[in-house]
């Protein structure tokens, strides 16, 4: 037994960064990890495989490429798991040992086991030799989500599958139905179809992700529906059944049935609090197991904190890092700057996704007075050199002082190409800087040239900025 | 006849630029091409095909994969000039339409023929069916340059050959000495390399790239010789012979003769200025074709402006876009910010390298008070999943006040990544920014962050940033 300034639960981003800030500043830290390996949902069974897998069926698929090769064009005529699991172990193995690095170099000491509350200050680690107690000032929850598996799904985890059984197939599945139209659901599908497997996805909301820019969804929905995916909108799932040919037959609310060799649940998951104990200390998650927490990151009971996909959306590994890092700083009285506005947003679907600001909708709702500028990539020569025919870049600026509100963007590159009107949104810079400013040709980059001049254009003459030219 | 605002001599990005910005003004232009093709030496000799082979060596020879399925791995067992050619045809195509669309929709009158001067306000167009005369107000010359052919060079566009034979060839060479370390060359070894050709680069400087910061050079050219470049420093050919069995033989000044199937002469362009008669007008172009301007781009002819490669260093087209509206503003009177500091610089090797602002050899020069931060792709999850281990971001910021000074890259994604330091420099920000923000997870962007507190690191303790973490 010990006693910690803080602890914390779990090893995902948020308790990483929690961990890493507090070990900073000269605290006494340790982390409680239940699973053998560190990194949480986020570097195991989440974030990392799967991006790595949309980058090996990309590659693989020679996805990018059929625009410039011709549609019939792949690298591998039968793409199989052992194929797209290559790169994943690889990536996972470094990020594993980055953490394990991270957290010694600070001297965070790594408790193995699982945690549960005594009381609002001492945890008991369940461990494979016994039970140990340690206790602290601080704790903060970073123990992530898991999977929903509700009772009515008849999960086999072969043929009806999680999220997490999805990275476990062993063959890449004929055709797959995939229940939940969110973040999860919509990656894997584009993936899946990029992969050539005929995809339905069935969601009950009328569009798909709805945090995200109206006219961005729309496109996203129809290069969805180019590459195979078959969309279910305002759709429910009354049951799901297996056939005596071991397919899987799903009964829909509104439509007829439709039939797969798999389905993928990814309605949602679920705070992984069912083991902590909260009853100890009286904290109460929601119906989902999540926490809710203030401004600051603090639950009901002031000296324990939850950060990361505990506590709702976003959802992301970035954001979770912020909350984690914002935690520790608050709980040992650190100032730490957290403009929650100007968090980027991203969508490793294909197409990838990005955002930051405002969004169309919003400031329709707000009755801002904006204006909108688009660049197509087909527009521009780096899109012309990367195949990508469908992306785009859309600006939302003030109308008058032209100062830029948001940014959104679909296709290649978009999670990263985001972070430049991010930057001139923190300068509460105007889309004149895109006009001005000398982009490397050929770039994505151009995009925000091109779109500011498109804004530009937009609005009632005479124009404030007559001397530029799209 | 008739008489113009504007004469633009050109069709490449600054000739495009300052015809448009005219337009767009309200003048009378014209632009005089002399090739069938619109587009310059940009889209359809150098910047667009050369990026559009880079990409489809990418992508064929699977080299970014390397690193994630072993060395062996390659799209194609055997590339053709065919495989590499398909996307180049297609992107010109594209970008030669765009460019025309462009001009015809700002009604610029579209002259071809070879424009030659017969007094300071007249040009002579040699057109197939005779000559035409048209006058102007103001005139830009945007002509370019042409690759320099010395007549000790023993040119036959089969085994020796200049920038513009390289795509013309028909097959790929087995071996190639490349003479010219500069941009051009360069991106070509690179580009050939990662081919599998084993390439010999010779080049009269003691480094590659005299104006790019030496950290990054010494990492391209570590990576250069990884992949299968031999480099030659501070060498001169002395003489190119051919032998007997059709290999070249290449003299050297300071090491035994080496052998190969091809040359790739590639020192220097001259400016295309040869039949302009420019005597006719009293403008004398430099030993190597190339004309003098002010800061207006203005030759000492007031009303004769000069812009694009056809006026030297940097020769790039993103340079020669803004220089041709710069230099169309200033002939109509017209305010036109131009930031020259924040001009970025893209050379589109294997690996990419970018950057802006200051490098550290300038700073020490200046004895500025600086310090630097480092990230390596293989630090961040990023770099992990697209397998680039060796790419590397470098900031140059102040040491008391910690303002951005210089961004430098090399890696995938360089030329793109840049643009986010360069947003901040132009509002003159600090380190801090990147500490502070929250970027999306998994990206390239991340250096930005890691390379910040590894430079905090490195200043004196006590921090100014204690709350921050790496």
């Amino acid at each position: 037994m010990a006693h910690y300034d803080l602890l914390v639960i779990g090893t995902g981003p948020a308790g990483q960064k929690s961990a890493v800030q507090a070990a900073k500043l000269g605290k006494k830290v340790g982390v409680i990890e239940r699973h053998e390996v560190v990194g949480g949902v986020c570097i195991n069974t989440g974030t990392i495989p799967s991006k790595s897998l949309r980058e090996a069926v990309l590659y693989l698929s020679g996805f990018r490429q059929r625009n410039l090769y011709g549609a019939g064009y792949r690298v591998k005529a039968t793409i199989t798991i052992e194929d797209l699991a290559f790169r994943t172990t690889h990536v996972i193995t470094n990020e594993v040992a980055i953490v394990r690095n991270q957290m010694a170099r600070n001297r965070v000491d790594m408790i193995h086991g699982k945690a549960s509350f005594v009381d609002p200050h001492r945890l008991r680690i369940q461990q494979t030799a016994g039970t140990i107690d340690h206790t602290a000032d601080f704790i903060v929850i970073a123990v992530g989500t898991e999977p929903a598996r509700p009772a009515e799904v008849p999960f086999d985890d072969e043929s009806v599958i999680d999220t997490d059984g999805l990275l476990r197939l062993k063959r890449i599945p004929d055709s797959i139905v995939i229940v939940g139209g969110g973040v999860i659901g919509t990656e894997y599908a584009s993936i899946l179809a990029a992969l050539g497997v005929p995809v339905t996805l069935i969601d009950k909301r009328p569009r798909l992700l709805e945090f995200v820019d109206g006219e961005i969804i729309k496109a996203l929905q129809e290069q969805l529906k180019e590459i195979g995916v078959t969309l279910y909108h305002d759709e429910e799932v009354l049951e799901i059944t297996k056939s005596s040919d071991h397919r899987i037959v799903v009964r829909l609310k509104h439509n007829t049935p439709i039939q797969a060799t798999t389905l993928l649940y990814a309605a949602g998951r679920e705070g992984a609090t069912k083991e902590l104990n909260l009853e100890a200390v009286g904290l109460k998650p929601d119906e989902r197991g999540r926490l809710f927490v203030n401004a600051h990151f603090q639950t009901s009971i002031p000296h324990i904190y939850a950060a990361g996909d505990v506590i709702g959306f976003p959802a992301l590994a970035s954001t979770s890092m912020q909350q984690g890092r914002h935690a520790s700083c608050h709980a040992f009285g650190v100032p730490d700057r957290m403009d929650t506005d100007l968090l980027p947003y991203g969508i490793y679907a294909i197409p990838e996704i990005s955002m930051v600001g405002k969004n169309e909708e919003e400031l329709v709702r707000t009755e801002a007075s904006y204006a909108v500028g688009i660049a197509r990539y087909r527009e521009i020569a780096r899109g012309q050199l990367i195949g990508d025919e469908t992306g785009m870049l859309k600006l939302l600026f003030h109308r008058q002082t032209r100062e830029l509100l948001g940014v959104h963007a679909i296709g290649e590159g978009a999670t990263e190409l985001i972070h430049i009107g991010q930057a001139v949104m923190a300068y509460h810079g105007r889309i004149d800087y895109f006009i001005d400013t000398v982009f490397n040709y050929p770039t994505l980059a151009e995009c925000y040239k091109v779109a500011s001049l498109d804004g530009i254009n937009r609005l009632p003459r005479p124009w404030p900025l007559a001397n530029h030219e799209p």
